[in-house]
């Protein structure tokens, strides 16, 4: 069976999986950056967050040529708007890993995040890394068994999300104001990669299916 | 001049500007279900985001069959990837529309915001409906000279997202945490709305004027 419905859009797919790779070791840095307080690996995934725009807009130029040969079938068209969907998720992802970085930054040299939190944020990038590592291979193989590991993965990160919030609000935080807004907005970043990287599975499952996308509620608290 | 590059893309317009007027309502409502802790209109703004979502469904559909037919100018096919990314910032603004109701529902009886800020957020609320007003506008007349007047807006609302932060750090602040993250989110939610206006209407620019797109930095504090 060929995976590629189109011929040309293997150069996108392969395009889309780098991404994948991009977004996940900017995210795997940016935890780095935050656990150890390390200033050059924070402005590092800063600065390389435009080789993840340059990505994006080069599977953005390839997708209107496919679109510009015209007389696609509307499942193929479904497959290029699918692709350029998938690429501004996949986009978003680097920039929320780049709000990891610059939090890292902001805080410098001190931690944004109290010490004993600082295990949940390591699962957290860990379990963002397994998840995008995953999405990738989706996009590779078109085989969509994956999914349910990815959903078991994002319900984990969701519940980490909601364990932070009561952390913080909890009347024994002695962290004050400051650290609670950074552990929320932090976690958020995590909690927002993981939704973007299900809403990207869908896609595919979408295209491979034929099945009509089931939108993911991102960013819901 | 006619302002439609496409036969069949007028019916996409019309919808596109009724977007903006049913995201412009939601945010609308939900800053009044915050400052008078309204259960009801909390309510009705998180019922109606499914016509959001309906409408921009049936522009992406719209597009889809402009696509179908191929044989698109390269203009044409940047036109409507356009129309169908602004589809997907509106909806997006739809879904931060939602995301102040349900903060006030959260918290219903009681409000969200402190007494002393609820000027400054009846503040970003107007703005934000300014702000989406003339974007409905740009995209109908495709009179780009409004974007200043929007980018002047978009500025009012990135200075009280920033005041708000000073304020939930000062050491004055005293209502607590919790409070102060209520207060960061919503505020944040205000300001994300905004530059996702500002990107639609950075669209339209490209469109009428053929200018590569330049892309708005979302949600950065």
């Amino acid at each position: 069976m060929n995976p590629l419905p189109l011929d040309g859009f293997a150069e996108v797919t392969q395009d889309l999986v780098r991404l994948t790779h991009l977004v996940g070791s900017a995210m795997h840095t940016a935890t780095q950056a935050l656990l150890e307080s390390d200033l050059h690996k924070a402005e590092s995934v800063i600065d390389e967050d435009v080789e993840v725009d340059a990505v994006t807009s080069d599977i953005e130029n390839q997708c209107l040529d496919l679109l510009g040969h015209g007389g696609l079938t509307e499942p193929d068209l479904r497959v290029v708007i699918g692709a350029l969907r998938m690429a501004a998720s996949l986009e978003r992802m680097g920039d929320l890993a780049e709000h990891v970085a610059k939090q890292a930054r902001l805080r410098y040299p001190r931690s944004s995040i109290p010490a004993e939190l600082q295990p949940i944020f390591a699962t957290m990038g860990e379990l963002a890394e397994e998840i995008v590592n995953m999405t990738g291979q989706v996009i590779q193989t078109r085989d969509v068994s994956l999914t349910a590991d990815i959903a078991r993965h994002d319900t984990q990160v969701d519940q980490l999300h909601r364990d932070l919030f009561t952390t913080v609000l909890s009347p024994s935080w002695t962290h004050g104001v400051e650290a609670a807004i950074d552990v929320t907005l932090l976690s958020r970043y995590y909690e927002r990669y993981a939704d973007h990287a299900v809403s990207v599975t869908r896609r595919v499952v979408t295209i491979v299916t034929g099945a009509p996308y089931v939108g993911v509620s991102l960013d819901d608290l």
